[in-house]
């Protein structure tokens, strides 16, 4: 593997392209799905005491609740041949990210299925149906602690998100091209939840329950975006057992290319950029590391794609591209690459 | 309608056991699930201004966001010619209180679908993947708001929530007979999460909520649990379209039987009790309501059918009985009521 990261991104071009791209159709009713298996899990979380779990007197103040587990829901096609896939959400978002596009199309979740992918769908460790600690919250009520140590969490208005999610430069401008379902966007926004991820250590617990999953699962794709593209990569850092392939959809964070990159050599891995990213002051910088990171892995004689959808002549994606009018289109373009470079499961 | 709801709950008896109730074997794999259509949307919600959504530099502290949207999951099955169900969880849980068991079995989410009911999951407004307003906590934390008015959320100890859920008399004590499946506690104390509750207004805009759901249904038989108990009869209260009927198990509350009953009275209801109630202080005296309030809705022309299971010959039973071990044979008296009792939905 001595390509540079460009001759690599053309021969991936192609290939890519040899699935032919055309617009998604407004869709026949789909075939019934037919599933082997279907449920929810927890994996990872501890139980901590804590002496502030209520002020309201129907609830005890004083008693253990278990926290750091991450809710996961799957769905396994009847001979699923191919190596399962785990889907992790953004910021401020939760599983919903990959089902129901909000203009109603088919999420990513049951489009895997209907490829011969076991689907795994998480929400991450302190959002969603995942658990918190209201204990700090309830110290400062009743004055116990200070006002200023409440936990930081928060939620991201919809006019910042606008620009984060790349729908337009700022809001309520729109990017010329723009290929998210606008018109449903008041669904769209009603997916963003309270986001706990400055209450918890670095790296967030959710790394860890991620690899507990990947052992468990003996071997899945570890599909990541935005807040948790780095995640697959500090799994990886903890334990590369069980991760067959890494996914990240534009990450806020790849690892440093100029660190030990013994981790990410031996995972086949492919970083996926939507378009407008050189004119988001947030993004391009991400993309650039990025850049040089697939670069590193590869002179390393890794293997690592960096693929921005543009420059395959994709354009219009925002940075919820799972989520964009051609997003099966994506998930297709994705099945290819994983059928080329990570081996099948073998049950 | 003038039998006495003793009569009434006699009949049901021998109707009930006219499905023969066998032990739930340790089951075969079941045949796979062919589902026709699946997904997730939200249902209400609006917008909100904040100038404390954020105190972290990343996430703009001014904004607007949605709140107050219920988020639902549903799948279809093939044939779907049953009214649909739409299943509510309690206190301190999320939707996931319906599927897969602590210990792995069926949750009624698929069992009830492949028994020929759409069926639709929500998570409480606030709860889970339904958002919840982070404004004020973030006030209290930059000294805006006294400490005093934070926001009283809270999570339920293990402790306490052992006898609440009456799995024993108090913490770690067991019920003789107890059909919970303790071997896996672990996981269902994973399932808790922390609860907004104490935050919303009442009636909980999760009830405005179900209305519109039960109304974009065109037909819907509400399924309550515990804290969620009364929100059928609260939506019910706010219009009776949509509401096919009313299945309220071990309901925080019932209506009080000496107002107007007026909403109840064309709406099949059944309030369904599990075991060691009287031994509970919290739950006897709603037992009791409950018991007059179908005797009252009895007594005034109205469908009420108050079941305690133990009266009924099955015995062991804890409030989280849709996890117990006989949880399916409890689905399947509730699959035999529906069809007695309420309208097929004319497709």
């Amino acid at each position: 593997m001595t390509r540079t990261p460009l001759a690599s991104l053309s021969l991936l071009a192609v290939t890519l392209f040899a699935t032919p791209l055309f617009a998604q159709s407004p869709a026949a009713k789909p075939a019934p799905l037919v599933i082997a298996e279907q449920g929810s899990f927890f994996v990872g979380g501890r139980n901590v005491k804590s002496e502030t779990l209520s002020t309201l007197p129907a609830y005890a103040a004083s008693g253990t609740i278990s926290v750091e587990q991450m809710y996961v829901r799957y769905q396994k096609p009847v001979d699923a041949r191919r190596t399962p896939l785990t889907l992790i959400h953004g910021c401020c978002l939760t599983g919903k990210t990959w089902e129901t596009t909000p203009d109603g199309r088919m999420g990513w979740d049951e489009y895997f299925v209907r490829k011969g992918f076991a689907t795994y769908v998480i929400d991450q460790v302190s959002r969603g149906r995942s658990a918190a600690d209201p204990s700090l919250f309830n110290a400062v009520r009743q004055g116990k602690t200070p006002a200023a140590e409440t936990p930081p969490i928060f939620a991201a208005g919809q006019e910042a998100a606008w620009a984060i999610f790349r729908f337009g430069q700022e809001y309520p401008q729109v990017h010329p091209g723009m290929r998210f379902p606008l018109a449903a966007k008041e669904e769209f926004f009603k997916q963003m939840v309270v986001d706990w991820i400055g209450t918890l250590p670095t790296p967030n617990p959710t790394v860890k329950a991620l690899s507990e999953l990947a052992i468990k699962l003996d071997g899945t794709v570890l599909v990541s975006h935005s807040q948790s593209g780095i995640y697959p990569f500090q799994t990886a850092a903890l334990a590369t057992a069980g991760i067959a392939g890494i996914i990240s959809i534009e990450p806020g964070a790849c690892p440093d290319p100029t660190k030990d990159l013994a981790p990410y050599l031996k995972i086949p891995t492919m970083v996926l950029w939507g378009d407008y990213v050189d004119q988001a002051p947030r993004w391009a910088p991400r993309l650039k590391l990025c850049r040089d990171f697939a670069a590193a892995v590869t002179k390393a004689g890794g293997k690592a794609d960096l693929v921005v959808l543009p420059e395959i002549g994709i354009k219009g994606n925002s940075h919820m591209l799972m989520q964009d009018d051609n997003s099966l289109e994506i998930a297709d373009m994705l099945v290819t690459w994983i059928e080329k470079n990570v081996a099948a499961k073998q049950n």
